[in-house]
């Protein structure tokens, strides 16, 4: 089914930031064929959509654990290791399949509602978060956590996983929402072994490898004595050769950025998280001249505390200039691609992330009616484009579609019953505390 | 008249940051009489509101140039220098007062529907801004710039403004919504002389001096050469004697912060705007530690780019953690106080920032439906508390009183037309590109 959607402003989220004015995208069987001028684009029978305001491709959150909306503020602001024994680890203990599934639909909402399609996403009951993920329509890359801890088994871990994808594909779902990964926890809370069979499991498949890298600047001393550093290790068994997305990605060496760099390693830099928890600045403008692949994520809702990307993109910006005493370290449009075509690259996936031709048409449409565009959309390309990072961030999201599917529509979800999502989810909130 | 207001959560805003469930605040002819809980409030008779919310203090921006709003994101990032020769000052000198009061509207519309209620300014014709705050039913404290630059007059400045204070006194309008103020633009801006006449100009009527101190590295590097510091040079002109507000205050020494204490100067941070232009970060954990009064400011909206306070809470408290390596450096709740008490004390007002009995009856209400509260009013109060600062902010303030009027109704201005207000701003911003 041919769709045509039409737009004053279109931003593909090419390598340029290009800003096309009175745009079309056209879309088929949930793919898109045709991104550009209305004026250049194919005679075509399709259902035109008529849209008032800024249209882009969906956000992607490159680290998440989205089911810990359930978790959000409690504590408040204790110190990180009084948080996790005393509130955060005793919560997680009595969590129930369905307490996963509540939080999870009531963080893909939160997402869709902001403007971000896609989420990577390591969390315990994987199959209860794909499921969610199908209810809301969204697009998740998801794998439950390979931790070695009393009660954890991180062997059968790995093989569930593998299981799971030899059953049902690496991507499954209406629009390939749902894709399948190894989330391997860190190497600070995993033996070598275990990284090195998660490698060679991932690797048969073709499947992404998720982990936490370099977050607390002494997460990693013992691996540090022993390999150097945790890039290192990671290199030695062989983790680095396949898919692999590093989280957060800190405390990293010139010779960890080269490594990152020729193995073409993602990585997920989540400067909202990193700053609350006080775990440091990652070097962005160093990652970004390395060439490696970088995404942004809000990390999960329990620490950071909302899943809103936008204020990431705000955030990454602040911080490279901060760090680097240089206010053009990164520029608004370039902090957009970080969550767009950035994030899609850093997971691996060049099917999602743009608006061009053979990607999925996952797109936002954003209304240019609020405070932020106080000049309008006649306004030139730099303040258009700076009015949407800067001041309108995710104010104003109206429509998301997935895969050309409507999802949400004038700011409410489509598919789920918002209010029986949020009374799921308070009841669980209210049997973990 | 007595009015009552209802709401199952009340936050003071008192030095400890309580929480008041099913509380009141009684108000007085603008003031407030009582606040606390129901159960302890006198018999009254009065029109009573209910609220489904949570009710707290207006947000007080201690460092604005609202007007700006009309030049929001042009230039898109360009580097500082070439941005205001190119872009803003060109801009600026097209300004008329007309285009000065369309921006102010707009401004402060948009403060208002965040929450803020009063916002400290330095910007040119000053009795447009006055008239625009009037019209919008916000507080502000003002000041039109005294700079030394060719085609501007110091001594004409200072002058008019002691003219307009001698008329119609320092504080006036309804609730006395309007407080007249001297902003002397900056030690490197103006010679000693002229910050030697508006310190004893201000003095002789009690008024505040506004004034940008350290914000660059480098910009003044002839006081510092001369006086060892601009604070060293503001106390030798007799500037520390009366109430002064230092806005950005990023590069101080231990010797500042002891001097800025010594004498009560109150001090606007600025995290936003000082992170996008890679300013700095100022020593917010040390400046409270001395006991400095500190608010939060936006700054102008052209440089940072909106008028949201909120999103200088979460960014006071990223910041202090990320720059002393200590997550506990400073609180979700500390952070809130700066922004309402904190920004009222660093003004030298004791009549706002709080809901106590006496003070003006500046209030906010913002509805607790959202994501942020997954857990609902329900949860304990350090989780409510983070719920508000990490994850809701500004996304759902529903109402807005100042001195008990409600100028903030579901979202939408009570006493001017949206529309119209949108359209004068986009008409004046038009004509300034
Ligand atoms: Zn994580
Ligand atoms: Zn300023």
């Amino acid at each position: 089914m041919m769709q045509r959607f039409h737009a004053p402003i279109v931003l593909p989220c090419d390598p340029a930031c290009s800003v096309i004015r009175n745009g079309v995208v056209d879309v088929d069987d949930g793919r898109i064929t045709y991104c550009g001028p209305v004026t250049e684009a194919p005679v075509l029978r399709a259902a035109v959509t008529h849209l008032s305001g800024i249209l882009l491709p969906g956000l992607v959150n490159a680290h998440a654990h989205s089911p810990m909306t359930l978790l959000r503020g409690m504590g408040g602001d204790l110190p990180l290791l009084r948080w996790l024994n005393e509130i955060i680890w005793p919560a997680e203990a009595k969590l129930r399949a369905e307490d996963v599934r509540a939080g999870m639909v009531l963080g893909s909402l939160e997402m869709l509602s902001h403007g971000v399609t896609t989420s990577a996403e390591m969390y315990f009951h994987p199959d209860e978060m794909a499921e969610a993920v199908l209810s809301t329509g969204a697009r998740v890359v998801l794998g439950g956590p390979i931790i070695d801890l009393p009660g954890f088994d991180w062997r059968a871990m790995i093989a569930s996983t593998e299981r799971w994808i030899d059953a049902d594909g690496l991507r499954f779902g209406p629009g390939e929402r749902i894709e399948l990964s190894f989330a391997a926890h860190s190497a600070y809370m995993l033996p070598p072994e275990a990284l090195r069979r998660t490698a060679e499991a991932a690797a048969a498949r073709g499947a992404l490898v998720q982990i936490h890298v370099a977050e607390a600047a002494n997460e990693d001393e013992k691996q540090r004595a022993e390999f150097g550093s945790v890039p290192k290790l990671l290199d030695e068994v062989g983790l680095l050769d396949g898919r692999v997305l590093a989280a957060h990605a800190i405390h990293l060496s010139d010779e960890d950025i080269a490594l990152f760099a020729a193995r073409g390693v993602g990585v997920a830099h989540c400067p909202g998280s990193n700053g609350k928890l006080a775990s440091g600045i990652a070097r962005l403008a160093d990652l970004r001249a390395a060439s490696v692949p970088v995404g942004l994520g809000t990390d999960g809702p329990a620490s950071n505390d909302d899943l809103d990307l936008w204020q990431e993109i705000q955030l990454a910006a602040l911080l490279a200039r901060l760090s680097t005493k240089d206010s053009t370290a990164l520029g608004g449009a370039d902090a957009l691609l970080l969550a767009t075509r950035g994030g899609a690259e850093a997971l691996g996936r060049e099917d999602i992330g743009a608006l061009e031709p053979g990607r999925w048409a996952d797109m936002v449409h954003i209304e240019a009616d609020g405070f932020a565009f106080a000049a309008g959309l006649a306004a030139p390309d730099d303040q258009l484009l700076a009015n949407l990072v800067w001041a309108a961030g995710s104010r104003r999201v109206r429509d998301v579609w997935v895969a050309g599917d409507h999802v949400l529509s004038d700011g409410e979800p489509v598919r789920v019953d918002r209010e029986k999502a949020f009374a799921a989810a308070r009841e669980s909130a209210a049997r973990l505390r």
